[in-house]
């Protein structure tokens, strides 16, 4: 996404959008943002600037962010998403209101990059929140949201893995896995890194007669991940009895993948991310973080998702064109 | 606009807009947009950082911008507005292509403000920029179309202010102002200190057989704009000429306004600005800014026009109570 032109270059992470590509652009997020404000998702805009002094306690939650000073020597943070300003918009403009509430947003957020890694230093987030949502949390509703929102965008190919932030934890504990293994396990699910995984599971104990090895490698769709497996932990049951009650359509789409853990710490329970084969990295993702609402002094539950319509937009294309990723 | 909610205020001069307002602003802009588009403006995004170095040499005509450093050590500057980054857009990507270019956005921008100003710190624009216009710079083209955007965001009680960045100081010319006298004049016409214009411009010679002072002072509608006053001086008899020859329901809202000087100084030429009755600060503006090609390279006729989006959404409901503010 690095932009290189003539002498003026656009910083790295950062482009240029020309009419004929925004025009698509600006096709499928019509459509997207129409389905959630029908869905009764409104649309809110918060500002890009907020101030690091009105952030909770966890800001560092953000991972590092762009600072700045402003006129009157406060620091000035810009927004790396959209789910912190709703969470303080909640807490602060619905205090009284025990919900659900229901927001949509298209917006960017900025992160910082590697340099030279082909990250988007700007992002265009589309994405929804779904606060006070009930019995599952809002889980069932906001995965079907999500998946009508896909459907909006005109993408055929999508997939959604799902996971929950607590397996892998309920897994190691059940195996008795404890000290030095406890980390190294959880930090190479987390990777991917399933030669480590191995390596270092071996010697463990097996859960209801698998082993932690198998347990943890899982990946697997919702129908044929086996009861026995699926009650192995927990959270593990919990997950495949939400995606079991989901419809066909919906949870055909469905991997189980208990490797997929947050990137930003907030998250606790189920966390998700979409994929499409057109594209070779996630178009976006989301999960539960009532505990971000805890640090506002909201106590609900909250769920929400975000895509990156630069991503949606380039997997359509893929599609269109036939592609199928390597990955 | 400042918004104190709670103990997590919003910085100051910005603001949360909540779903029932920005329900409103989404089908006031989409329909701007929407003309813009048949019009054959295509939209463009850019990046909201922008490298202080890819600015060209006249950068501080920005005036103050927010600045941070990212984690390569360059200094990025926030747009403070996008004609800027359009112009980058028409030197670099378009650099071979004689024109006419015509691209629109909405896009946010950022300003510095004053404490308690009231000031939008972050501002919401819509706008459009047609670059090698030909004959007369793209003026009536651009100027029709700003009216034809208008329209489509239903306002009904508009006017136009137009001028010429350089009829003051020909009729300062003209007159034989010189020295100190001189500048004091340009910048209490400016300001719209019509007091300290009469006494600087008292001891002046006249224009035509007008008074220096009556000549400044110009506020008059295109019809009753006497032809003697209106030949004064070759750029105040372009401007009545260009406002002539618009068709009558465009003409009829223009006021022409000899204090309305650019606030950035790469205007040169036409330059405009948007009221409504129904709020009490100009909704937008524009004009000429072929210097600001020639900076990036390109010698062509460039104009344009940006309107706050959040002001004609309050000056359009403001309209729908039956408001006219006291300005």
């Amino acid at each position: 996404m690095t932009a290189t032109q003539g002498s003026m270059p656009t910083p790295s992470g950062t482009r240029d959008v020309l009419p004929d590509e925004m025009r698509e652009l600006r096709a499928i997020t019509r459509a997207m943002v129409d389905r959630l404000d029908s869905a009764g998702y409104g649309e809110v805009r918060t500002p890009t600037l907020e101030y690091e002094r009105s952030l909770p306690g966890g800001s560092a939650a953000l991972g590092p962010a762009y600072r700045l000073i402003d006129e009157h020597g406060e620091t000035l943070v810009l927004r790396s998403d959209m789910t912190l300003p709703i969470a303080r918009i909640a807490a602060t403009r619905y205090s009284n209101d025990s919900g659900p509430l229901r927001f949509c947003y298209l917006s960017r957020a900025w992160r910082r990059v590697k340099p030279r890694s082909g990250e988007a230093r700007e992002v265009l987030q589309l994405g929804a929140e779904l606060i006070g949502g009930g019995a599952d949390g809002g889980a069932s509703e906001l995965l079907n949201l999500l998946g009508e929102v896909l459907d909006a965008s005109g993408l055929k190919g999508w997939k959604l893995a799902v996971g929950d932030s607590r397996i892998v934890g309920e897994l190691l504990d059940a195996s008795g896995v404890a000290g030095d293994d406890r980390g190294v396990l959880v930090d190479a699910v987390r990777r991917g890194d399933f030669v480590e995984v191995k390596r270092r599971a071996a010697s463990a104990g097996s859960v209801g007669g698998r082993s932690l090895n198998d347990l943890l490698s899982l990946r697997s769709s919702v129908d044929l991940l086996a009861a026995e497996v699926a009650s192995s932990t927990p959270a593990l049951a919990q997950l495949h009895a939400l995606a079991t009650a989901l419809p066909a359509e919906l949870r055909e789409r469905i991997i189980i993948d208990l490797s997929l853990s947050p990137d930003l710490n907030y998250y606790e329970g189920l966390v998700f991310e979409v994929y499409d084969p057109a594209i070779g990295r996630p178009l976006g993702g989301g999960g539960r973080y009532d505990p971000l609402l805890r640090e506002f002094g909201k106590a609900t539950e909250a769920i929400g998702f975000a895509l990156d319509a630069d991503l949606v937009h380039a997997a359509l294309a893929g599609e269109e064109r036939g592609e199928r990723s390597a990955t």
